[in-house]
């Protein structure tokens, strides 16, 4: 393995000034839906609003002063632009995002709000990929990718590690999965910290590719007919020989039990997360007869959501 | 002052086993737009999602055995009524509990899934008041009345005393204020446990008659032009002498300024809390150029909303 456990207890010091140590949340409704004792790891009251803050920052620490010097740059249209754009203002260099002109404006806001400069491309992959490319051509900048990236996945990983520290003799740890940096961190965690802990994910059966990835051994295509607009993205080849060995299992989840799993969140634990995060909780939910009286953390991912977008979603259920 | 310290001190050993001890809460972007140091009790994350547990318990707690054998009773269409039905669940008697039958679906089935026995009545305060007293010459129940009553107000003052434990040197802390329990109560608390913290209370300009009430010396009747609905009920003779000593200020907003502070703390700080809950944060952004720097404690009363309809109510505002 490339990321020792080592490697993950340094990357926690390092970026310990500059993240939330969150909460750990149970709640006797959540207990009472799943049949489980469930502990919920608030990563939706990170910085930035996702655990998202934990990879840009580890990452941005770990590059060498002449890096660092020349600034950082990715594409993205979610919370890992945010991430870097603060991890940049933090360490007083600049940051290049490549969003989509389709990106909403507040997206757009909150990377100009952490002084990131944004370059607007058409809403293709390709596109991105070669507007990051000129741009990095232009400015000299280290591209850190949102999840294909061995600082980022390490970075990821202390989430996992900050629960094993708190909550003790887990049974099973669950993480959504998109492109696998939060869900590969976290297994990396439990193999070093906490070994007898199964790692199972939760993945929208519209986006099903890392499902699909584990039954065929190799990496698949995502789709993008979900809602859970974090995990539309395909697995790289630095998660996915991680994935493969570290976890036991891949649930996938409807559009249907996403919402009601978000919904169940909000009305009783009172707290606010995104569809993507909801999607391990779902799946505990879907599959409640196998897990009953376990012991189960849950990441929950993050809580950035646009609230037009989150009524019409549960208003569109009964 | 009827209640004393030593009154608050033994509610709060009394309750402890029935309640949580709910977090503090800061956050960097709250703290941006008051231009204060603002500590959030969450009383959102408290039993029954609001601080109506607290009081609810406090009351049935201290009744004398064969008070409480012939069960508590009480009307409302709010948290109170589930606070009660909870607290007679926990001390294994009946809850009467008298609601107007417009009340929502929701509301009924909170009360029933803790056992309470539901009495449907017209929705007006005679006919609440008048089917209340059928039922209590019926059963023998001890009425609870949801803020004046000297045991509920002595059980909300547990709020802020848990916050005066964790949060020193508070400058102000504020409440919202309805028929004035939490802010009664709030009120003792700072007075016996941090006396140099003014008490200060937000209340929607639609249903004033708080503000009315400090400024003519009596007791005001409550209009009810709010979406704060949690605060539409007139003071008490109980709760009315505690304000009109103990509380500095009352400062009135509008519903769009309640709406927007809903939103800054579901968006920013990521937890859901009611409209009515919002007020006190609401009038502390109103009058913010008045409290640069201060540190300012805010119970937060309370996290149960219908979802759709609070979320209409955020996204039709721009």
């Amino acid at each position: 393995m490339t990321i020792d456990k080592q490697t993950i207890e340094q990357a926690h010091e390092r970026i310990k000034p500059y993240i939330h140590r969150t909460p750990v949340l149970t709640s006797q409704s959540i207990n009472e839906a799943t049949g489980c004792h469930v502990f919920l790891k608030c990563e939706n009251f990170q910085k930035v609003g996702a655990f998202k803050a934990r990879g840009a920052m580890n990452a941005a620490l770990s590059l060498l002063p002449e890096q660092r010097a020349r600034g950082i740059a990715t594409h993205s249209s979610g919370n890992h632009a945010q991430a870097l754009a603060r991890a940049a203002k933090i360490l007083g260099v600049k940051s290049y995002i490549v969003m989509p002109r389709t990106a909403p404006e507040i997206k757009k806001r909150g990377v100009r709000d952490y002084g990131g400069e944004i370059f607007e491309c058409e809403p293709t992959l390709q596109a991105r990929e070669s507007t990051l490319a000129e741009v990095i051509l232009k400015t000299g900048a280290t591209e850190i990718h949102p999840f294909n990236n061995y600082e980022v996945i390490t970075g990821q990983a202390t989430a996992a590690k900050e629960l094993f520290a708190d909550v003790k003799d887990l049974d099973v740890i669950m993480a959504p999965v998109g492109g696998g940096g939060l869900l590969s961190g976290t297994a990396l965690a439990a193999n070093y910290f906490s070994p007898n802990t199964k790692v199972i994910a939760g993945e929208p059966a519209g986006s099903d590719d890392a499902y699909r990835s584990l039954k065929s051994g190799k990496i698949e295509q995502a789709q993008s007919q979900t809602i859970a607009d974090g995990l539309l993205t395909t697995l790289g080849d630095k998660t996915f020989p991680i994935i493969q060995e570290l976890v036991s299992e891949i649930i996938t989840v409807s559009d249907e039990q996403i919402i009601a799993a978000m919904k169940l969140v909000w009305e009783r634990v009172k707290i606010i997360i995104e569809p993507s995060c909801a999607v391990p909780l779902a799946a505990l939910i879907k599959e409640k007869d196998r897990f009953k009286g376990k012991r189960v953390g849950i990441i929950l991912s993050g809580g950035n959501v646009d609230l037009v977008k989150v009524l019409t979603l549960m208003t569109s259920q009964k």
